[in-house]
């Protein structure tokens, strides 16, 4: 049957999710190569510059990978950007909850794993959080963009002493998401106060090889934006 | 100045790598829009189909959406491709730990948060697989498809009494590619041996409130294939 354009939606478009139902229906399993854009043109009855150009979408979405001269082959049946787009439909509670998980878990294995440079970046962000700081511990307000960069930078530290690299790529991504999230949800005065205390906690006990007192020294810490998350739930 | 073509790569895979690099940089913050093809084609010296195509790559990443009659908008600015290419380079040691690092919390709030339909789903599952083994427990040679299916099941069951739609979004990319991966890395001889007692386990915990206790119980459940894995790679 010839595909059609449906309605706004572009005809690459249609032929994108045509290819895609039959990557999550497990016509083409991961690691085999799909059809030439000759013999998909023609079963979809449309050109192969339509194919090609579907391809490439799922290409660039790292559903599929071409070799030269060799054909296009299946990565994944499911789609990155499914998974992000559920992500982000989901609430900012469901998506720091989540961020928990890969950070406690990231924690218990740095104090299996870490190397001494691990520590080091760890305290240098510490250090140059507490230069930006008054005597309370709270930020000046003309320094909290480069202290929230430092703090990025230090809890980005301790996924890294984990040293692994799946943990490390998938929290990249929520690290910016969950800071855009909260920083649109919280304005300056709901922001939790940050302990310095709380954030030595979770080096010393990587530092001490203790991966139970890690992991609870990480969900201590979370634990401030969480309730204030929940504070302002509650109070909508 | 006017992109071009490198190599077999085409004008649009450039164009892309550009708006991905101006997103990358914050040129174009979240929820913020992005210049009209236009203005994109003329900045970049190309025409506006290829724009048009590129534009088409991002918003089915994940990065961009476009809203009829009003332009289109960043979703985000880390791609989702990339995360997953990420993930796949990474070995399936860490794959599997950031797999556990997703199920431990899941069964952590599937204890504070399961209803009793939940609870159902799960021992269904695991009924399903006790009627596909033997008096040992091991499932029947031509039943392991069925079997893993079950198995599959179960685990996705944990995961969605834990009602946190960004945890059950990624933990259900994870949950296939690490059994492709498993598949592929184990034969049958070395996939470990399933204890039913270690699933009854983890659903008991669940139904008597206790998150330590259900997230021991998950630990312990996944510690089979952990092992199996790291026999494996010590084994090479």
């Amino acid at each position: 049957m010839a595909l059609q354009a449906a309605g706004r939606r572009s005809l690459v478009d249609t032929v994108v999710d045509a290819l895609r139902a039959q990557l999550a229906a497990g016509e083409w399993p991961v690691g085999s190569r799909i059809p030439t854009e000759h013999a998909l043109a023609e079963q979809l009855q449309v050109g192969r510059n339509t194919v090609r150009e579907a391809v490439r979408v799922l290409v660039h979405a790292g559903m599929l990978r071409s070799r030269q001269g060799e054909g296009t082959f299946v990565v994944s049946t499911a789609d990155p950007g499914d998974i992000m787009r559920g992500v982000q439909r989901a609430g900012i509670r469901d998506v720091l909850e989540l961020r928990i998980a890969l950070e406690a878990e990231a924690a218990r294995l740095a104090a299996l794993r870490h190397e001494p440079a691990d520590l080091t970046r760890m305290r240098a962000a510490l250090d140059a959080q507490s230069g930006l700081a008054d005597a309370a511990g709270q930020p000046h307000a003309e320094n909290l963009e480069l202290y929230a960069d430092h703090d990025i930078a230090f809890h980005m530290a301790v996924v890294e002493a984990a040293h692994n690299a799946a943990l490390t790529a998938t929290y990249g991504w929520f690290s910016s998401s969950v800071r855009e999230a909260l920083v649109t949800a919280l304005d300056d005065r709901a922001m939790p106060r940050v302990s310095h205390g709380d954030h030595r906690a979770v080096v010393d006990a990587i530092a001490a090889g203790d991966p139970e007192a890690a992991e609870r020294a990480t969900r201590a810490l979370l634990e401030k934006p969480m309730r204030a998350v929940e504070a302002l739930l509650s109070a909508r």
